[in-house]
């Protein structure tokens, strides 16, 4: 038959690396492409435990549905974390479903998010399909460039009657850089939405995983009112239990709340007793320890190949933590044109270029460093820069 | 600060039993309310030997990022159950997600979705969320009346340019009323499907909850090109793992692949595992005779007891599965108005009306049987029709 899809539809972005990839097993390659955690730092032995523990607790009450809004139990001991009153917090079915049930609550077709250049290719992914107009502001570390663009962007817009919805950010090791937002460009984007009462979507995956430096202040300490804060259980526990959180403004969350009823009424339950007993036993945070010690080590052995292998008139960043170094090649040199080369030698990356917005980005690569196991980083990074040189 | 909401926002329908039940504690009541399967039979114990195995086979696998389609080991169990070709099954996080990924794609601002009347609330949520023109039909076990029903709506909106994008519908013991669609009827239906060129979403939450009578063809099985079935694990394993499924044509499930990717990226992995492993042991299908018979006789109690104590004028539906019994008032007797005396006596349930799309079953009550103890189901009905009396 012939569906009538509807118009949104026609404003999905399939992954672009997702098709490419199919033709390949990346299982046998040496991978620096998805955004994944090491293996290693999963609890696998203690949730058996945890699970034991948490049906001997609740019984048939972790596998029965629950509210809204995420078990109270996990809610509470995440906002005591987090430093927020639980009013405040709620939990998703990930924190991609936070990023797409926010696009939804603030999006109509044409209505615009300024977004960072280059930024999170699944956060682009939802804002394209609710047919935003993304406006791209590259990224910088001065913050007196920074306030410039942003008040050019916006007065541009706003002389061409745009409504600006929201800015998405993600300031700790973003994805795809690895770079940290300074505290002078926090302090800049949030002076920004308080000038013009725009939202911020503080997107922070990566928060806790911090492996070098110091920890910056987040835009919702500055100021819980215009910003809304985005976390995950991702790469502090585990990606497969899909639980993540938003914290925000009592009226934002009661939005949420009711377009997350009708798109899958509650979070899983049982994973919400795992993560609240994980946490509340301490054992994320023993285990945080680890990862951080085993992603500064990888982390090192990547830089270290990179200095190394890469041709004159490449470079890349120094991340103080997440998962990502983001490579900018030689000039004129494209990551989508060495694409197969490089998958037929056995290596797997994700072009910057998916990134941008702009269409810029040609001669970049992201490569995360926390999957593929450390004795095969260098190996894959020579690969890499054999095929680069031509 | 004043957000600006999407245009949508308006459009979402807060669950109105909801903020109702918010003054009182329902887990102190006899609830007849909400849809939630008896924690009895939840496989608990079970599941702290399952999660050992699923941990021992596939170790971090289970706890990584996973495909947007859900695991092969699933689907492929899944697939086989249902007859079909594991390309044409995919996995969603519950079922209520695939109802709204479903409507996504498909229902633009004023697009038409024909409904049987009344419909299972969270679908209804769903189609308002996207702002869908819901046009309910009146359910009858009449063929040639339902025939003659959807036609002349067809007509009529035809004549009016209305997009009808497809007809939504619950086959197998419907909630709120418990009743089936016979197989006349669901002939018909496929019939109108095929001769305007229009979807048929067969929501099939309950169809394995048969626990009397003859298993009929789903509509699924009549046409697979013209139809969609969706199928779910929270009757038949426990809601709190939120696994569903959608069984369709490639080019529809692709479009939906898409979509959920950036929705959520994929479901919950270790949930996957652990359902597939519950289904290949054999174990899910051995409870479930167990919780067949269960339901069986909760329905009979409460059955009895509506026939001792519903004054006259009463009348109710005699399910042969499922989870309810649909009672219908004496007329000039509002489910709405008598809310706040039974909740204050101890009994919870959930007016009629709020499933009509049309302002009508004013005098209807949706009565769950399956949560509520079973000796506590004759008392509560008791107080029931003592308040109805006055």
């Amino acid at each position: 038959m012939k569906y009538g899809f509807s118009e949104d539809v026609a404003s999905f972005h399939r992954s672009p690396a997702r098709d490419l990839f199919r033709k390949y097993d990346l299982s046998k390659m040496i991978s620096f492409a998805g955004g994944y955690p090491s293996p290693l730092t999963f609890p696998v032995e203690q949730l058996k435990k945890i699970t034991s523990t948490v049906l001997d607790n609740y019984g048939a009450q972790a596998l029965q549905y629950g509210a809204t809004e995420g078990i109270i139990e996990l809610r509470q001991v995440l906002a005591k974390r987090s430093g927020v009153d639980v009013k405040n917090l709620q939990i998703t079915t990930s924190s991609q479903q936070a990023i797409d049930l926010c696009t939804r609550i603030m999006i109509d077709p044409g209505d615009v998010i300024l977004c960072a250049n280059p930024s999170y290719l699944g956060a682009l992914q939802s804002f394209y399909s609710y047919r935003a107009d993304i406006q791209s502001i590259d990224s910088t570390d001065d913050a007196s460039l920074l306030a410039e663009r942003y008040e050019k962007k916006i007065t541009a817009l706003h002389k061409a009657n745009k409504k600006i919805k929201f800015i998405y950010s993600i300031p700790d090791f973003n994805n795809p850089t690895g770079e940290t937002l300074t505290l002078e460009c926090r302090k800049v984007l949030v002076a920004i939405a308080k000038k013009y009462n725009i939202l911020i979507l503080e997107d922070c995956p990566y928060r806790e995983v911090r492996f070098e430096g110091e920890q910056l202040p987040s835009m919702y300490s500055m100021d819980s009112d215009v910003v809304v804060q985005l976390g995950s259980f991702s790469k502090i526990f585990a990606p497969g239990i899909r639980l993540g959180w938003v914290i925000g403004a009592e009226e934002f969350l009661n939005k949420l709340t009711v377009c997350k009823q009708s798109t899958d009424l509650c979070s899983p339950i049982i994973n919400q007793y795992l993560a609240a007993e994980y946490l509340r036993s301490g054992e994320l945070d023993k285990n945080l320890v680890n990862s951080l010690k085993l992603y500064r080590h990888k982390r090192d052995t990547m830089l270290r190949a990179l200095e190394k292998y890469m041709p004159d008139g490449s470079s890349w960043t120094h991340p103080e933590g997440g998962l990502f170094i983001f490579l900018y090649m030689p000039e004129g040199t494209s990551a989508v044109d060495i694409y197969e080369k490089v998958l037929d030698a056995g290596v797997a990356y994700v072009a910057g270029e998916f990134f941008h917005c702009d269409g810029g980005g040609q001669n970049t690569i992201r490569l995360n460093f926390s999957f593929t196991p450390e004795e095969k980083i260098d190996k894959g990074i020579q690969i890499l820069a054999d095929c680069i040189k031509g």
